[in-house]
């Protein structure tokens, strides 16, 4: 073991950032290359060059997941994993995703420039369908490796157009073999951008990522009864986005009132829907995030007793139903220590922080120690093109990905 | 004359009714008759045939507009107009329109049965896309008739699959000659359902209409900044629906503020609209009616300061723009007392009200002496499948517009 001689190159990992950019790029500058489309197929093909050129053994499995294995010094011996995914949303950036996998990749280059020998097997991997922006749900194939999901609900999701998940992998050439399957790792790490304000705000070059929130997902269907906004009278009326609107209200006052807790109607759909009709049906999404369990529970339930308030003041149908729901996800001890002590010994300045958005690593940790880093996005701003992490906290995030690598190798 | 030997019939009324709503019949027992499709031109087709049994001469405007005209005892004496559309929304009912069509041909059925003679000629008109559902605005052909609008307008009017209103007149036959336009009426009457719960709330048989109410539509556009739902601060959002939900509320709020004016929200049109997306734009439907222009012009005032007020609070941009705006228009005290002495002279109970919605009336009385007569809609139900008015209100509809009209005829 030399772990001290490896170094990670900020400029060799920016130039791999900004080549795999342009597959996919728009003409403002942002990236869009949705899952198992030609983009997504040019990215792998490149990918799996890069891999070979940097001597991994590369394998795909019957999700379309791409490993590339760096061997060890220890027979049988599990490996540590490291990755993310090269999906973007329809118009996304250039971070989101790559710098983790690229990152990943430049662990293994900086360790070859070093020759270095690790006693644990290293591999990269990439995650088909992160997003879930072409086929729901959002980290499909992490889903199905951990066990969340069925290898047939993956293979059966269609996008907008009727393609499913199945024939379009198999399209594209990446259609591997289930026992491919990420393999028992003694740890995974992925690097990816905070895609939020905080980083930035504190000053902080480094997140250390103690766990993922928990999220609930719902929805919101308020039913009162359309009528001609001519000929009715005010007081005859419900109107069932004048509810819907007390509902986004009291949403937005319950984060106020829940330490902790988050809260977001991002979809708010109305019928009919005509300028000249009193709304008869509105539907709305609940999005509920929060670290604690608990607090989760208890914004769920202040949820119903809105909704139920809401309905008995207007005359109207209020009903809230939740369809979704993640638990908080604490990252392992060993691995945040990892990555807080890499940092630490890089001298950079770090910040604790629960990632608020969802990643592959969820699902790996539900099943094995896993963690993750963090660098700051300019302005918080992420799934926009306008997305931006500059040279230097790249650099930084993929030699902290380097140091609890090769911590990981050795003392896991 | 002999007014007083003429009777309409209810029962013949009722079955023509009846037999015009197999035309487009829904599977709910309701109508779907868009205008110009082949389900008008049968309408049209029947009405034509109807009105030549009665024995009048037709004749067929540039803009599809029907004429059936009875003749007068008096040489080139300008004739008592009275009519209305028989095209329907695409979940229309059995009476919207069709009633004041179907009710000015029995008033030419009940003449002919007493074989009275008029000292004016009588016209029955139906107008050509009142509804506006297929091609906007609404009310088109009675706008063009009336000076509102250019016939150029009219027939560059498409469709949402592109068609339009000019290609779509030639091809069911109903594009007729301009000079056969309306010829100075010396008064218009329609007859028509409420649409609304007044009359059936108050117990009446016949509302007397004394005008339109003015209408002034426009948007409201919310402008903050799309986010991620899962890492974005509440603190650091920019939510264009929370804005547009204050929106929502306060323009209810000023219809309680501001006497005699009715405000609704039809549309709420999200950007993204994704679950998972702080909403970064909103745009929203505004429509203010009043019967005073002032209170009008007042409601519009409040509509712009309370977007600055919002848009204050929430650091958001919130601007109201208004793009149409219909004066209150009030009838003719001539068309109105007719109906009046009409209704007291036939003992029926009564209302007197302003029409809250748009009528091919209201761009009639723009140029003419005109009016209306409303008979009740049951539970104020319209543009709906369920709409219904009994048979008796529609043959009391039918009586007060015959007797107006031969009021009319003899001393206009």
């Amino acid at each position: 073991m030399m772990a001290a001689q490896a170094t990670v190159s900020s400029e060799r990992l920016w130039e791999s950032l900004m080549a795999m950019a342009e597959i996919g790029r728009t003409p403002a500058g942002g990236v869009r290359r949705l899952a198992l489309s030609d983009e997504d197929r040019r990215a792998r093909d490149l990918f799996v060059h890069w891999l070979q050129d940097a001597g991994c053994t590369v394998r795909v499995d019957d999700l379309g997941n791409i490993y590339g294995r760096r061997a060890g010094a220890e027979p049988g011996a599990g490996p540590v994993v490291c990755g993310s995914h090269l999906d973007t949303v329809p118009t996304g950036g250039r971070f989101d995703g790559a710098l983790g996998v690229l990152g990943a990749l430049e662990v293994v280059r900086a360790m070859n420039d070093a020759s270095l020998v690790t006693r644990r097997p290293v591999e990269v991997v990439c995650w088909t369908n992160e997003e879930g922006a072409r086929f729901a749900p959002a980290m499909l194939a992490s889903g199905v490796v951990c066990g969340q999901l069925t290898i047939d609900a993956a293979y059966g999701s269609r996008d907008s157009a009727g393609r499913s998940f199945g024939e379009e992998l198999t399209r594209i050439g990446y259609r591997g073999e289930a026992e491919h399957r990420l393999q028992a790792p003694v740890a995974y790490v992925e690097l990816h951008v905070e895609q939020g304000p905080i980083l930035e705000r504190a000053g902080a070059q480094i997140g250390i990522v103690e766990g993922v929130e928990g999220i609930a997902w719902g929805w919101i269907d308020v039913v009162g009864q359309a009528a001609h906004a001519g000929p009715t009278p005010m007081e005859d009326r419900l109107d069932a986005l004048v509810a819907a609107s007390r509902a986004v209200l009291a949403i937005r006052t319950m984060a106020k009132e829940l330490p902790g807790v988050r809260t977001t109607v991002g979809r708010c759909d109305v019928s009919p829907n005509t300028i000249n009709v009193v709304p008869g049906a509105v539907r709305l999404s609940t999005d509920l995030r929060a670290r604690d369990a608990a607090a989760l529970q208890a914004a769920a339930q202040r949820l119903q007793d809105v909704c139920t308030a809401i309905g008995a003041q207007d005359g109207v149908e209020v009903r809230a139903s939740e369809f979704w729901r993640s638990p908080p996800t604490p990252f392992a001890a060993m691995v945040v220590d990892a990555v807080a002590d890499t940092a630490h010994s890089l001298r950079y300045t770090t910040r604790r922080l629960w990632a608020g958005a969802g990643h592959d690593a969820k699902y790996v940790a539900d099943r094995f120690p896993a963690g993750m880093i963090f660098v700051p996005s300019a302005g918080g701003l992420s799934h926009n093109e306008a997305e931006w992490t500059p040279k230097e906290d790249c650099g930084r995030g993929g030699a902290v990905l380097l140091g609890t690598v090769l911590r990981l190798t050795a003392s896991a």
